[in-house]
């Protein structure tokens, strides 16, 4: 394809694009396809021979949109809020026409200044401290193991430049909660701590991490010759956006020497509000905090901030040096592949950069108070209507909501919560994501597509209230919808 | 920005990347930015209010592109070819646009199922037996650091459920070569494994790997109580493209037990072709391969392919299972997100797709040839050149060159290396990367982007051949260039 074949093909692929968003309410949001359906659509083989745009761009229609739920739909309640927000959009289209890539400052060198000072814009906005460096990563399951191994190689004196985690003569120890995401054990397990070594911290009836049983782990583990390592506490936590106090368990970690990282993924987004800051009071005290602006805040998937408060240990951790990769710039320069674990990186910062410039922080900001407030409304709506309970604090855009008729308990209320949810989900005018509460299974109710307005979160609430009256009905669902 | 405002701003982005992809060759290969440049046109802070499209759209040129180096320009020979065909933007931009994320199957069915497709007709380009499956990293540094951990977990029994690496009583050991590139130490010492326990094989005079060698220190290592873990071979080293034994290397690792990963991100592209996969005769042997359809293949970069023959071993190690990931769709579906690290994932396969259907595999395989070619071509002309040195075989794309005059050796031969190639990439023209083979410098010319044509070979090679004239003015660089 030359550069005129582009440009047509291009015209037309941003005009279905426009196209797709302007629709995406009158699409179904959960995916309508079945298990391996668009794979039976494609050749088990490659073409031999090229094969035009059209033939290509029909089976955008035909193979692929059957298989895509509709994240930006103003229904999507499910999991967490992905936006995409067009400008954003626009910077990632930049990064991939231009092809360039990070190695070292010098095979990119706006690639690396811009990231430089768009990670820092967002510093500001977040309200952390100029104590603080950022590198953006895919993702927070990344960055959770990047903390991680830097947590190890702190409390060993680099280990991984003498025998390595084998070489140590007592174990090491992490510290998390039950309600952390599951990508914190599995960088633990990853970064060969092992889970005999993986501390679940008990919580609070608000789901958050007790810091005095934080403390009293730690005792018991000094006491039996093992070495406290890490914490990693969360700020809006994926089930519930529980809050763990970072003050209270930045005092133990800091007492004990321990790293304090927080997975701050979702929720930190709200942190560019003021009046949302006291939620994570105390996160000076940590040693690395992720915040992923592919969420909420609106860029385009992946762009994962990772701040942390020492990059230079953070480098020594993560350098390579090879000689192909010097040049005389490197003393005056970052080369963020000594920031990370991959080598090679896209220029991510175009897409937060055009977001934040396009929307400015105070568009940022008003779209995030319109969430707040409609998790607020439905909240109250729910709260206020019988057989139907709030799990739990709705410090954030997420409630956490079971509908309990009277009479229905145990594995027969579960059934009931996973058959209206999959009723819900498969209708396609609306998705959430149900989940485990204390045991139990619940609906989580995830506001915040960019598209949401207090209409939908009302069509939504009405659409709820319809279907668990279609109840007794044989289950539709065997296992979780 | 609505669909609208995409719409016009989104045609205006076209054009300007079609206009950009027409004019590569006029511009400098090198960013003429220096140091700190881009950064000082950026203010300190972000915008509090929205500012106009049209305003970002200006700081592409003025802030952007005098940081960009072109890596599509034909005279791009440096590190290797990171090809961005035009049809794989296109399959990117597709990707943007949607705005899905791969979480679980249901949250995006075409994503998984694209990707198994995709994953599947690249192994049978590359002609792998059906016994490998395949999915898509970012890079070759995750998928190293991937594969190093399903060794460990393999060798220990999955010590990750256990105490960790922390309660192996016996030290595991890794084993590569000089040559392998820098991200096999970095995810070996990553792993937990240690430096003390990563063992340089020795190579022969072609830059590959002895497999005599290995046999022998892993002798050493099991008589001294140590345990042989992995061996990662490499088809096509970063600095000479050298190629290891596969087969030799095999049959090592298959009679002591050690995990094989065969690090292939360069030269696996080239194993398109029936008459190059000689070179990695044996690959059968291996447990994981890398291939990265982002360098001369031509995906647009973050796409890394990883296969593997025991996906449920990586399965077992990378998988998690959190409450709300689950689907009733689990039982009859793959989960990416247990394929790897990052939970989170693009449609990383459209791009793949829309590559391999726009240039057929014929397309595909014609160019690399041409590339194979002009290597060849190059290679005899500098042979056959008074002063010049071709270093290493040329199997590939890649050719290491010094110019020797005579009477110049050692420190005063590195200087004269290291300054001709920075006057030639700070002339604009052409881009090389200087290298380090046997201690000493040389220049690697990397030939296989896709513009580059046998004049863009001759015009580097009469640029080359200026360059070492202008010697001995007082040296341009301190360091490498």
């Amino acid at each position: 394809m030359d550069p005129e074949e582009f440009r047509a093909h291009g015209h037309r692929l941003i005009d279905w694009i426009a196209d797709y968003r302007a629709r995406v309410a009158s699409r179904p949001v959960m995916a309508p396809a079945a298990p391996g359906e668009t794979r039976a659509k494609l050749p088990a083989s490659p073409p031999l021979e090229p094969e035009t745009f059209d033939a290509i761009a029909r089976d955008i229609e035909t193979v692929v949109m059957p298989g895509i739920t509709t994240w930006q739909h103003p229904r999507f309640f499910g999991y967490f809020p992905s936006n995409a927000l067009l400008a954003s959009v626009l910077g990632d289209y930049l990064s991939s026409g231009l092809g360039v890539i990070g190695l070292a400052w010098q095979s990119s060198p706006a690639l690396t200044e811009v990231e430089d000072v768009v990670t820092d814009w967002t510093r500001q906005m977040l309200g952390l401290s100029e104590a603080w460096s950022g590198v953006i990563n895919d993702t927070a399951s990344t960055s959770t193991l990047v903390a991680l191994l830097c947590a190890r190689e702190r409390a060993t004196g680099y280990s991984l430049s003498r025998e390595g985690l084998q070489g140590e003569p007592r174990p090491l120890v992490v510290y998390t909660s039950a309600h952390s995401h599951s990508s914190v054990e599995k960088a633990a397990l990853l970064a060969g701590f092992g889970k005999a070594h993986v501390r679940q911290v008990s919580q609070d009836d608000r789901y958050a991490m007790q810091a005095a049983a934080l403390a009293a782990m730690i005792d018991e583990d000094v006491a039996a010759g093992r070495r406290p390592c890490a914490v990693v506490a969360t700020t809006g936590t994926t089930t519930s956006t529980a809050l763990d106090p970072l003050d209270a368990i930045g005092r133990v970690a800091r007492a004990h020497g321990l790293w304090m990282h927080v997975d701050a993924a979702m929720a930190g987004s709200a942190m560019i509000l003021p009046e949302c800051r006291w939620m994570w009071d105390g996160v000076e005290h940590a040693d690395s905090v992720i915040v992923n602006a592919h969420k909420w805040l609106g860029a385009v998937f992946d762009c994962s901030l990772y701040f942390v408060r020492d990059p230079e240990h953070l480098v020594r951790v993560m350098s390579t040096n090879p000689s192909y990769l010097q040049t005389a710039a490197d003393g005056q320069v970052k080369n963020y592949r000594d920031w990370g674990l991959p080598l090679g990186r896209r220029f991510r910062a175009l897409k937060l950069w055009f977001l934040i410039r396009e929307q400015g922080v105070a568009g940022l900001q008003a779209r995030l108070r319109r969430d707040l407030a409609n998790a607020q409304w439905l909240a109250g709506e729910i709260g206020a209507t019988p057989e139907w309970v709030v799990l739990a604090p709705v410090p954030l855009q997420t409630v956490c909501v079971r509908h309990e008729p009277p009479g229905l308990g145990g594995d027969a209320l579960d059934r009931h919560t996973l058959d209206w949810a999959a009723r819900l989900n498969q209708g396609g005018q609306a998705y959430v994501t149900p989940a485990l509460l204390d045991g139990r299974w619940m609906v989580r109710i995830s506001i915040g597509a960019e598209l949401t307005e207090r209409e939908h979160v009302a069509q939504l609430w009405a659409l709820m209230q319809q279907h668990v009256g279609a109840d007794f009905s044989p289950p539709v669902t065997q296992g979780p919808p």
